[in-house]
Parts: C-alpha cells; sequence; structure tokens
C-alpha cells in the first residue's frame, strides 16, 4: 500500500488505462502535492516493483512517462529524482526601458539581481559576416550586407539558461565597444544610443518547441524541457531596425510579462 | 548507402557519440533539409536495420528519439511520419484593440481568418463559483468571492489548439450576456464594456512547459509538443482588474508577437 510512505493509490484492475500509466499517475500526483518535493529521490524500482506486483518493464515505462514530462530526472546509478526548477525569472515589460540603461545595467544583469541570483556570462563570440536572408528582412538590409554577430550564453546560479546571438548592420557597429566582448555600462543597447540611434520601441516573437539536441547539450536542458525562442528587434526613433537579437531560452527558467494595449 | 532515397550518412565507428543518436542525426538532417518533408513516411524499420546493420533495438531508439523532439509520430501498424504543424497563428499586440471588438469580432475569429482557418469553439462551460486563491489574488478579491467562469475549446480547421477559462468577478458578469454560451458581437470584452468598464490595458504572462496528460488529452497533442501556459489579466480605465483568462495554447500552432517600450 505504500513504498517509501509516497505511494497511496492502488492500481484499478479495472481501468482501461494502462497499468504504467495509472503508476506514473501515482507518482506525479506525489510530486504534485509535495509529498515528494524537489530534490527527492523516488523509491527505488525494486520498492515500486515489490510495491505494485508488476514487471520491472512497467515500473520502467511509468519512469519514462514521467521523464518525458519533465518532472523527474535519472541519475545513472544513483536512482530517479524529482526535478529540481531553476530560480524563475519574470521578465517584466519594461525591462528595456532607458532608467536601467542609465543606470549602467545591461537587462539580463538588472534581471537576474531582481531574483537574488548570480548571474555569469560566457562563450562570448563576436565577429563580423554577411547577413542571412531572415536577419536581412528582419534589419531591412539585403542579404549578404555585413552584420555584427555577437553570441553569448547567460548562467544563473552556475546554471545555463538563455544564448543570445545580436545581429547589428556593421555601419553601426563596426569600430565601437559594440565589438568588444564587454561594450561598457548599459550594454549594446546603450552603445547603439550613443552612435545617435535613440531607441524608441522593440517588438518580440515568442515561441516554444523542444530543443534541438545542440541546444539541450549546451542548456544543460534535462529531458522534458522545453525552450522558449525569442527574436526581438529593436527600432530607433526614425523606425530603422538596429538590432535583432536571436534568443533560446530554458523555458523552465523564465516567465515573460508583457503589456498590451486595449485601445 | 541510402534507405528510400532520404538517408545520405554514415555510421562513423570511431565517434563517441552511441550509434542510435548517430542514426537519429541522419533521420532529423533529412527532416530539416526537407528530404523528408512534412507528413513523409520514414524508411520502415526493417529498411532501416538493413541500411545500418545495427539491431533493431537501436532503430527503435532512434526513433523514440525524435518522437520525444516532437519531429515525428508513430502511428500504430502503418509507421512513422513527419509530423505535420498545424497552421501557426502570429497574435499581434493589438489584438484585443478596440477597433476589432467595435467590428463585432471575438479575438479568436479575427486572427483565425487572418491565417484562412476555419475556427470553432466547443466544450463551453459557463458556472459561478468562489474564486481559488491565485485568481483572488489577480482580481483584487478575497479568495471565496464569487466569479463567472468561461472555459472553452477553441479548434482551427478541426484540430484543437487552445483551451482557454475565464474569470469575471459575479459582480460584473452575473445576470449578464456574458453567462451566456454565445455572449454576443466582440465577445466578453464588449461586454465588460458595456458594463461601463471600459478596459485600459492588458497583462500578459506567457510560460512554457510539458502539457499534463489532461492537457495533452485534450488539445490531441502528438508527443514531443509542449504548451504555452498565458495568463492574461484585463484592466479598466479605473484600474480594476475585470477579467482573469488563463490559456494553455499548442506551442506547435502559436507565434506570440508583443511591442515593449525603450522609454
Amino acid at each position: 500500500m505504500n513504498a517509501d510512505g509516497v505511494l497511496t493509490g492502488e492500481l484499478d484492475p479495472h481501468s482501461d488505462r494502462a497499468v504504467f500509466r495509472q503508476i506514473a499517475d501515482h507518482l506525479r500526483d506525489a510530486i504534485q502535492r509535495g509529498r515528494l518535493p524537489e530534490g527527492a529521490k523516488l523509491p527505488s524500482e525494486a520498492q515500486l516493483v515489490e510495491h505494485y506486483k508488476v514487471a520491472r518493464m512497467t515500473i520502467r515505462s511509468a519512469l519514462q512517462e514521467l521523464q518525458t514530462e519533465g518532472l523527474v530526472v535519472s541519475e545513472h546509478g544513483r536512482g530517479v529524482f524529482v526535478r529540481r526548477r531553476p530560480p524563475v525569472r519574470r521578465l517584466a515589460s519594461d525591462r528595456f526601458a532607458r532608467r536601467h540603461r542609465k543606470e549602467g545595467k545591461a537587462a539580463f544583469l538588472a534581471e537576474s539581481a531582481q531574483v537574488g541570483a548570480k548571474s555569469e556570462v560566457d562563450m562570448i563570440e563576436i565577429r563580423e559576416q554577411a547577413t542571412t536572408a531572415e536577419v536581412a528582412d528582419r534589419l531591412s538590409l539585403e542579404a549578404g550586407d555585413e552584420v555584427v554577430v555577437r553570441s553569448r550564453r547567460y548562467s544563473l546560479n552556475g546554471h545555463p539558461v538563455e544564448t543570445a546571438v545580436s545581429y547589428i548592420p556593421a555601419d553601426i557597429a563596426r569600430g565601437t565597444p559594440i565589438t568588444d566582448p564587454n561594450p561598457g555600462p548599459g550594454g549594446i543597447y546603450a552603445r547603439i544610443e550613443d552612435m545617435g540611434h535613440t531607441l524608441e520601441r522593440f517588438e518580440e516573437e515568442v515561441s516554444a518547441r523542444m530543443p534541438t539536441p545542440d541546444e539541450a547539450r549546451i542548456l544543460q536542458l534535462p529531458a522534458g524541457t522545453p525552450v522558449f525562442r525569442l527574436v526581438r528587434t529593436a527600432f530607433d526613433t526614425e523606425g530603422r531596425a538596429v538590432e535583432v537579437c536571436d534568443t533560446i531560452m530554458s523555458a523552465d527558467a523564465y516567465v515573460l510579462s508583457y503589456e498590451l494595449p486595449a485601445h
């Protein structure tokens, strides 16, 4: 009736729900009600076999189901654990407001301070290259025009949470601190404004999907963790698109917050 | 060298990448380059076994990997197919603008027309109940205060894409067309405005995660399809929160678009 004190339900032999799904339901319920909190070890396969009187393959199917849902992680040789969630950063709709830049903070650092997390940037790569058709379209350039490309990865408390690639037209960025690993106080948006392009607004497009294997590796994503893809375009007061930022974010680590007008 | 003309890569016996992952890489590449377009049937397990000279379990692991990533679906007895994507609705940041309500359209219908899709609403349920703590907090009510709750499911071209549950304080909604299955031209926002609550702005909070089994069933989601959870709060010109809408959307079917101010 009880493995390690966390399982309460019993199998219903008359249910048309497959046995492995019934077992997954019990474990999911224990996780959602907090009887199995974050980081807790689930009962072992042997304990579950003993408790439910089913074959080991049935237990494995149940555990696989929970892993695909992103609720548990399997640690080789150690067992199966309730997945720990990173601290969630709530991205506010004023996160690129000028007052933050004036305080000398780049957006990521300002937001991280908000959740009391230690933030880091690594894997910084800067290059100049011919633009792809998609980026050219967003920046109203011709495909093949030169852009400065800044790639980097952001981490929070030692966990990678986001990769970002910015594309800035070369006529704006070339030979400026935008091409330096550390572009200085207020980040690249402050430098774009220094170049005479006062920012007016940003457009953000948000989609979500499962990560590619490369994304899962770079962001160290456990199974069952989708990513946000967020493509942001910055416009100056003349209406010119002056930057595109293509971001892949662990969906675990973010809540995005926006304001919409009613009029 | 080639199963059904779609596979080009060969296994690298010296790679430290597991054989099943190498096979998944080949198939993923064929999908991404369009050699296997949407709806195409993958080579059969037998063909893949023959092509790669590996055990059937290895092929199954490779196919399982692609299914978890949401790239393919397995149809029992028929084979494995490249997943068809629903038409993507691009939700614009002016989607709740008054001019759309004035034209008598509710938001979902207006957006669907935009992608030339046929939209439907079903599973409509309307009830009055005591509010939960979370909804009370968002509506600045006391937990236990009465709210009118409207649940419904939206479909596009016959495929469910979204469920939505609206909570409206009972003092606004009770005894009005908001409690009718069809609330009339412009939807419930138009009716809330009829009650003297002119809408000023909306706050939207966007998160993404894997669906619960219930959500996967109601939205008929194939494996590897995350959902957006979008919680929107409507505020009137007095600053009162007059509705909360809690939406679960197939992430496949949407790109969300927003504007952010720079000042």
